[in-house]
């Protein structure tokens, strides 16, 4: 394992203080805790916070701030957060009008986040929650009932934290977060596996010609590996796959986000992002919202996600392109 | 060559046709041409024009924008731009008060950028320019002649671009621009070889266990290969280092940039920041300015370097602060 790490098992603690003092202005830990929380004002809002395993940075610490999440919890690599730190994070987020959670879709987080709720409630804080299932590439997986929870995350944290910023109530908040959560779905591929610290080797490993569609961000695995093929023909099959999902109409707006795993440089991306436009331009799709680069990766793979969002409200691409006071937006 | 492209001959035309497409509302491209520029209103100002090869992005292109550069001229991988290319994009950034190009210092770039001057100059519009040379690895390398240009330019196009935008003539900031590159400095290290496309194998191999110090953006040789070591033992070769360079005082004003190579992912940069935040507390430098993530990669090289910029003039803890419209910063 080639790493510029010290001791794994001390990589989520050290990596959190190299956050913090690289981003001093904007956020900080609670003392004790794995939990990132903003030092904007605080405004009597609702708080947004969102988290899981770490090993997916810059998600979630790096969109803490103004605009967007209140907190975020981080587990240990790939490991969901333990009930103790979600409380934590729901009390910090806590400013009078209670505290929206996003979960991605693996049991063990659903399983701490909500366990986290109850004891939240039973402090007098009001919670209400949403859970992420936007990977379209297979139904169940490894550590998943239903479809994982992946990249398209960010654009939840993003309009719900908007809509958090403009007054909108808990109950307001649920009902736009259970509108558009449907309205996202992704898919990726893979050319290599993850390398856990703890663990020292990939979670898989892939022949030196071949890549995996599906793969999970944890590595969890996808439903079809092929010898490699260029940028074009993955775009298509993955294109192809999103407008099966939401059957696309000629005419639909919609927006568009390209993610890196991790290892996979900007060249890659921005040249899979051409084919990507030419495919939807062809079936008539209308881009009002495009974001490309690191955002929901998987430590040190290869590869990317492609998600689309169905924009049927409208106010959804301001609430994309509200300013934040974030890392990493 | 396990990546996300088409024809290896095509990647830096799909590039940047996939980067115009995903920010078409900050940036635009010269038809025919591999020049980046900006959609800003044009204000009679200087504009600051960078460049290179390709295969470092975000660089340049991705700091084009209002704040930052006018224009980029993006190379073959690797690769000098030609003359007739910087020649379109000092006429494009060109709004009446002069042009200043701010080049790496590669030999390449060098003769390239200043027969496009004399052209450009041959048309009535004035130009200046700084290089860069900050990389403090080695004295000569394979393309240049004194030390190598790398992360620290970011600095310069930041700082250049605040003070363009501020309204200072081309003269002006020349003499700032002489200033602030003795100021900045750069140290790196890698843990594998960069593959460019039309090569199809990495340009350089280091065994399972191995990195080496101070290789360049190009995978020029470093100074020393080892084996593998802790984050805080590679911190402290690079920070010692940069320490000697500057002569490093105690209660000095100093600026971090640590910029990922292209494979490295943020955990391994903050855990590796964390490092560095400990090892410049206790020489006592005052840390005013930091930021961290892939700025100037080596497409995808696994590694980092760590920049350090002496504040010696307090304005420019402000022109590294102030907001930009440009895709990357």
């Amino acid at each position: 394992m080639k790493k510029i790490i010290n001791q794994p098992e001390h990589v989520v603690d050290e990596m959190l203080k190299g956050l913090v003092f690289m981003h001093q202005d904007l956020v900080d830990r609670i003392d004790g805790f794995d939990v990132i929380i903003r030092k904007a004002e605080k405004t009597g809002k609702v708080g947004i916070i969102s988290g899981g395993g770490s090993g997916h940075e810059p998600s979630h610490a790096g969109f803490v701030g103004k605009g967007m999440l209140s907190a975020a919890v981080c587990g240990a690599v790939f490991t969901s957060p333990t009930p103790d730190q979600i409380l934590e994070a729901i009390k910090a987020a806590d400013e009078g009008a209670g505290v929206f959670m996003v979960i991605k879709n693996y049991s063990g987080d659903i399983m701490n986040f909500e366990m986290a709720q109850e004891l939240a409630e039973m402090e007098g804080i009001e919670v209400a929650s949403v859970i992420v299932d936007d990977d379209i590439a297979v139904e169940n997986s490894l550590y998943t009932q239903g479809r994982r929870g992946v990249a398209g995350t960010i654009l939840v944290h993003k309009i719900l934290g908007h809509a958090a910023t403009t007054g909108k109530s808990l109950a307001e908040i649920k009902e736009l977060a259970d509108r558009l959560v449907p309205q996202i779905k992704t898919i990726g591929l893979a050319l290599s596996g993850a390398t856990v610290p703890e663990v020292g080797k990939p979670g898989f490993v892939l022949e030196e010609d071949e890549f995996e569609y599906g793969v999970g961000i944890h590595g969890e695995p996808g439903y079809k590996k092929e010898k490699l093929q260029p940028s074009a023909k993955l775009a298509e099959e993955l294109v192809e796959k999103l407008a099966e999902g939401f059957d696309i109409q000629d005419g639909e707006h919609y927006g568009v986000l390209i993610n890196g795993l991790g290892a996979t440089p900007l060249m890659e991306q921005y040249v899979f992002a051409n084919d990507v436009a030419q495919l939807l331009a062809k079936k008539g799709v209308v881009v009002d919202y495009k974001k490309i680069g690191n955002y929901m990766t998987s430590i040190d793979m290869a590869g990317l996600s492609l998600t689309l969002i169905k924009l049927e409200d409208p106010s959804w691409i301001d609430a994309l392109q509200a300013p934040v006071e974030v890392v990493a937006w």
